[in-house]
């Protein structure tokens, strides 16, 4: 960011001018580094999505010109079919960070507070400050094993977030937790942020029939390994996703491309590649657990396509330092409670044996 | 959108409650027919950006699985060199509609009122209930001649918007008039938007490096036949940028995927073609214009690729009926002092030939 002068400051809206962004995981443009700090996929998407946008080239290229379906039906309709859902339960955004910022805007700007937990997705702060409800926020700690105590969501509020699989813990709540908390809460809506949730929780999806305060929202980006597309979506009931379209439609009509609606229709409808993906990330996950288990790590109970790892008496700044220095990033938050932690992406099972390699024979050794 | 009963409503945040979405100009997917609604471009993409994506799905289809550049430095500097801008005097977003969503809530949340026409692009009145700045608006009206009048923006304000050339009326501002806005605003920020600029009117670009309240809007959806890939941008000297970075940052991260980064890139790198296309849509506008004035037509003075026509003793509205009876659409609005206007938008020379003929011999005859 450049210098701004108190004087170029005057140009700032007020509440702009006290906004903390939030910050990315790193994109670093080295070639040969092995990146598991932004929690992508391993694994391409499906061929099937690479010829669709082949087919978009060939048949209607000049289509181009036209806008494309504000409504980006023929995705809903995908996405509906996929999660056996009506097409009017379905809402879709430019990436789940766009449908995050909707639903704020849609639900959580009320006077009471909105409640979520003190370790969870860093974005969410950042939104309550953007829609001015940081005073409203209330953080809830994860208890000592960093779970999530549903319990802890019955209290007054205007506004629930339960990221399942929490991020960066990795750990799940069970179902029957989350229809605790969307019981006890009947005049709040409860975002269920399901972003990792295809890498082994259970999803809400199938609660939406049944609770008209629940909305819950997914990505392209981890499970569908489309992370360079932006698409996603959120499932709820008819009154709650017209919210979301009217927040929607006073923000940006057309927020999905040609491409990118082509693309993600047809990884929608490619079920067998995804869900044998995400058997493979599991699968590599669970071996990888081991093999750190096995160098002294102690790793939280991990549903996600990421695992949440501490070395008893090594410091985990430093250790992200080292592996840094032998070419491998993963993410690691300074922040009160989680900064002997690192937070590591699944590879492949070659990545993932660099990493072990790594650490075995040149940081540990 | 459902029905919503008042128990429903309750879930909402109460603004959202009170939001008039925009609506966009109709996406029908019907066949023949001919559609001047949106203000499209006639004419599809240059060749080199479908060869851009190409090359995306031909050697980095792979990457799909990682975020794109959440700077999006590639697009950034290929407008910069197109724009003879510094790269650092350059945003971009998902769509003009999402940049001057950004520009809004960067500048424009004020306690002084912001100031723009009666007669303009209607989604600025849209961002403003969405911000919450509806009561500081200020609408200027035009001149009888529909024109904006300088003179009217030299008044205490929080924030300007011009829109050049004017949307619907599709009349110019010259660049002396502008630069008195400026010179009498030095507080202010002044925002040009050129969504339609390329097709005859002075850009503002050229005066950013002399004015530090200037920022200019501009879309690759129209002149750059891009509607259907949702990239836009905005030219202002870095102290405004970093402001619209705050904002962007902590809205989405990641606004524009791989595809749309590798295709706009391609695009500004393709100068000859962009001329060449704008100079046919001008061509094509100049031959309409002096049809539909033969005709009976009175047409405003158009910078655009679009025309605002009225037939004296002629309801537009039924005009508008007929002409899509016909099965052909443009873009009617039921409005105060244009309630007697058609917007156009250029064609072909053979689809604004049909248009042509369908008046002359259906319609007028």
């Amino acid at each position: 960011m450049p210098n701004i002068t108190p004087e170029q400051m005057r140009f700032w809206s007020p509440d702009v001018r006290e906004l903390e962004p939030y910050v990315p995981g790193e994109q670093p443009k080295i070639q040969n580094l092995l990146k598991l700090n932004t929690n992508e996929n391993p694994y391409p998407p499906s061929p099937k999505v690479v010829a669709a946008v082949q087919a978009v080239l060939e048949n209607s290229a000049d289509a181009l010109r036209l806008y494309p379906d504000p409504d980006a039906t023929e995705l809903k309709q995908a996405i509906a079919t996929q999660q056996h859902v009506p097409v009017g339960q379905v809402f879709v955004g430019n990436g789940s960070d766009e449908v995050l910022a909707h639903i704020f805007k849609a639900f959580f700007v009320q006077d009471k507070p909105i409640l979520y937990p003190d370790i969870t997705y860093s974005f969410y702060p950042v939104y309550s400050q953007f829609f001015g409800i940081s005073a409203q926020s209330k953080i809830i700690p994860l208890n000592d094993d960093f779970e999530i105590v549903g319990d802890d969501y019955k209290q007054p509020n205007g506004g629930i977030i339960i990221t399942n699989p929490n991020a960066p813990t990795s750990i799940a709540l069970g179902l029957s937790a989350i229809e605790e908390v969307l019981q006890a809460n009947p005049d709040s809506v409860v975002l269920i942020d399901e972003a990792y949730v295809d890498f082994g929780a259970e999803s809400a999806v199938s609660l939406v029939e049944k609770y008209d305060n629940l909305v819950v929202c997914q990505t392209t980006s981890k499970s569908r390994s489309l992370a360079g597309l932006r698409v996603g979506f959120a499932i709820a009931q008819p009154h709650l996703i017209a919210a979301l379209e009217a927040v929607k439609n006073s923000f940006n009509s057309y927020p999905i491309d040609r491409f990118a609606i082509a693309a993600a229709v047809a990884s929608f409808e490619d079920q067998d590649y995804f869900e044998a993906q995400c058997q493979k990330v599991i699968a590599n996950r669970e071996k990888l657990v081991a093999q750190l288990t096995e160098l002294g790590f102690k790793v939280l109970p991990s549903s996600a396509n990421f695992i949440f790892a501490t070395l008893p008496d090594r410091d985990a700044g430093e250790l992200a330092t080292a592996l840094r220095e032998q070419g491998i990033i993963v993410r690691y938050f300074n922040k009160p409670r989680i900064n002997q932690f690192l937070r590591i992406t699944i590879g492949t099972d070659e990545q993932n044996q660099r990493l072990v390699d790594t650490l075995r024979n040149d940081i540990l050794k």
